[in-house]
C-alpha cells in the first residue's frame, strides 16, 4: 500500500501563515503543498523561508490539494472556505468572531457535505482549545462559573481587525486580564498622514472586537518596538460535582500565539481527515483524531 | 415523541456509588433505576439515603436499565461489564490500572459490538479528564515532556487494593506529590488479629498499584480520623509548537476525589448513548457528548 502523505496548502502569509509551515514540516504526516499569496505579495523579494517552496496567487497551481489551512483574517474566512469545500477541498480556519460561529459553522457543513469535504472552524486557542477546557470543566462540574483570562499579550486577530481601518498605517493591539474574566484592550496605531486619531479611536472602541471592553488608542510613531508573541490565559472554574461544591480548576498556558495558533490549526487539518463532510467546531471531534501515530499506541501512552 | 429518559443502575455502593447517585439525580436527562449490592450488604439497615430507591443484589429487578454505573473495584470491572454489555446494556467504568486499559478496551469492544452496547472505560479522573488534558496539551506542543502530579490527596483505588489484601481490617492510602510526577504512598493500615505488619508491608509494596512508588505503610488503631475526600492533580508541559519551543501548560485541580469521578462517570453515561456499540476511551469521543444540551446552544456557549 502506497504511504502517500495528504498535502496541505498554507493560504495567506501572515504571522500564522509563517508559523504553519514550521508546523507542517514537523508532522511526518503531512506534506505542503505549497503557499497562497496575495499577487501583490508576490512582486515583492521572496522571504528566504519560502525560497524552496511553491508560491502562488492561484490555487489550482498547487494541485493535488487535501486541505487548506486558512491563515487569513477572519472576515476573509467565510467566503474563501465556502468556495474550497464545495471544491472537495478540506479547510481549517481559526474564524474568532464568538458570536458568529453558529451560523460559519452552519453555512460550512453545507458547503462541505455538498462538495463531499470536512471543514474544522475556529480551530485557534480561543476559540478553539480554549473551548475545550471550558467543556471539560462544564462536564466535570456542571454548575458553576468559569471565568477565561486573556493575556496579557499581543491579539492577532484584534490587531488585524484595526489594521483594517481607514486612515491606519500600522496597529498592535494588546489584551491585558482584569480578573474575574475582565480585560482591558491596549490599541497603538500608526497613523496614516493627516488621519485623526480621535476619528480612528471611535471606529476601533465602536468594533465589534472592542465594543465590549474598556479600549484605550494610543498613537505611536512606530509600532515596531512592541512587537512581541507572547501570549497566555487563565481559564478558572470553581463549580459542583452532584452535589458537591467548591471542585476548583484552573487551566493557564504562556505561549507563543502564531506559533501555537498554527500547530491547533495543523492538528485540525489532521482530524479533518478523519471526519465525514461536514463542519465541526474542535468540540465535535474526538480528541485522538488531532494526535498523530496508531490509536492503540496513543491510548496505551495517553490514558 | 415522548422524552423517556434513560435508566441507570448503579452497581456497588462505595464512595464512588453513593456520591453517583447524587450526580444521576443532578442531572436533567437521566433516571436512576436503581442500587445493586452485595447480598451480604442488604442485611444490614439501609442507609437514610436510600430509603426511596430501589436496592437489590439482582440487576434484572432494575428493569429497564439502559446503562449501569459500576462503582466496583477495578479488579470486579472486567467480567462485571462483559456480562453486561453482552447482555444489551451500556457500561462506564473507571477502570484505573494504566498498563492493562488497552485490554480491557479491546475485550470490552467484542463485548459490547456482540451485544449492541456502548463502554465507556476508564473514566474517572486519572485515567480519564486528565488524559484528555495530557492529549490536548500534546495536540497544541507534539513535543515535549508532560508531568502528571497527583495529590496530596487519599487515593480511592489504592486503598481498595490494600483494604482487600489478607490480614487487613481497613485502609487508606495518601498520595503525596514529589514533583516531576514523582510520588510517595503513605499507607495506613488496621490490621486483623494476629496479622504481621512486615508481611503486609511487603504485599503492598509488591502490589502493581504500588510497586513503582516509594511506598510507606503505618500501622494504625483507627483510620477513621484520617478519612478525607480531598485530592488534587497537577499536569504540567513544556514543550514545542512547529520549532518554536518554550510553550508553556499548566492544568490544576482540587477536588473531592468520589464526587469528581462519579460525576465523570455519569458524564460518560450520556456520551455512551450517542456512541455506536463498541468500547471507548475518553479520547475517543468527542467532548461535546459529555454534555446536557442542544449541540448548537453548546456551541454558541463554550467555543
Amino acid at each position: 500500500m502506497e504511504n502517500k502523505k495528504p498535502r496541505v496548502a498554507v493560504i495567506g502569509y501572515g504571522q500564522v501563515g509563517k508559523f504553519a509551515l514550521q508546523a507542517i514540516a514537523s508532522s511526518p504526516d503531512l506534506e505542503l503543498a505549497g503557499v497562497v499569496r496575495r499577487k501583490e505579495s508576490l512582486e515583492a523579494e521572496l522571504p528566504a523561508e519560502l525560497k524552496e517552496v511553491a508560491v502562488t496567487s492561484d490555487l489550482e497551481e498547487l494541485k493535488p490539494v487535501e486541505a487548506a489551512l486558512l491563515a487569513v483574517p477572519t472576515r476573509v474566512v467565510p467566503g474563501l472556505a465556502q468556495g474550497l469545500l464545495e471544491k472537495g477541498i478540506n479547510t481549517v480556519d481559526s474564524y474568532d468572531l464568538h458570536s458568529e460561529i453558529k451560523g460559519h459553522r452552519r453555512r460550512l457543513n453545507s458547503a462541505g457535505k455538498k462538495g463531499g469535504a470536512a471543514a474544522v472552524v475556529a480551530a485557534g486557542w480561543d476559540p478553539g482549545t480554549n473551548s475545550l477546557v471550558r467543556a471539560l470543566m462544564e462536564t466535570m462540574a456542571p454548575q458553576g462559573l468559569t471565568f477565561t483570562n486573556f493575556g496579557p499579550g499581543l491579539s492577532l486577530g484584534h490587531s488585524t481587525a484595526v489594521r483594517s481601518m481607514p486612515g491606519v498605517q500600522d496597529a498592535l493591539a494588546f489584551t491585558i486580564p482584569q480578573g474575574a474574566g475582565l480585560h482591558r484592550r491596549l490599541v497603538y496605531v500608526e497613523l496614516e498622514e493627516g488621519a485623526a486619531l480621535e476619528t480612528v479611536r471611535r471606529q476601533v472602541q465602536a468594533d465589534s472586537y472592542f465594543r465590549n471592553d474598556e479600549t484605550h488608542v494610543y498613537q505611536v510613531s512606530s509600532v515596531d518596538s512592541l512587537r512581541d508573541l507572547g501570549h497566555g490565559a487563565l481559564l478558572e472554574r470553581r463549580g459542583t460535582s452532584g452535589r458537591t461544591g467548591n471542585q476548583v480548576f484552573r487551566w493557564e498556558m504562556r505561549i507563543n500565539n502564531p506559533a501555537l495558533t498554527s500547530q491547533i490549526m495543523v492538528a485540525a487539518v489532521r482530524a479533518g481527515f478523519k471526519q465525514a463532510p461536514g463542519a465541526y467546531t474542535l468540540l465535535e471531534i474526538p480528541l485522538i483524531d488531532y494526535l498523530h501515530g496508531d490509536c492503540e499506541e496513543l491510548i496505551q501512552r495517553l490514558v
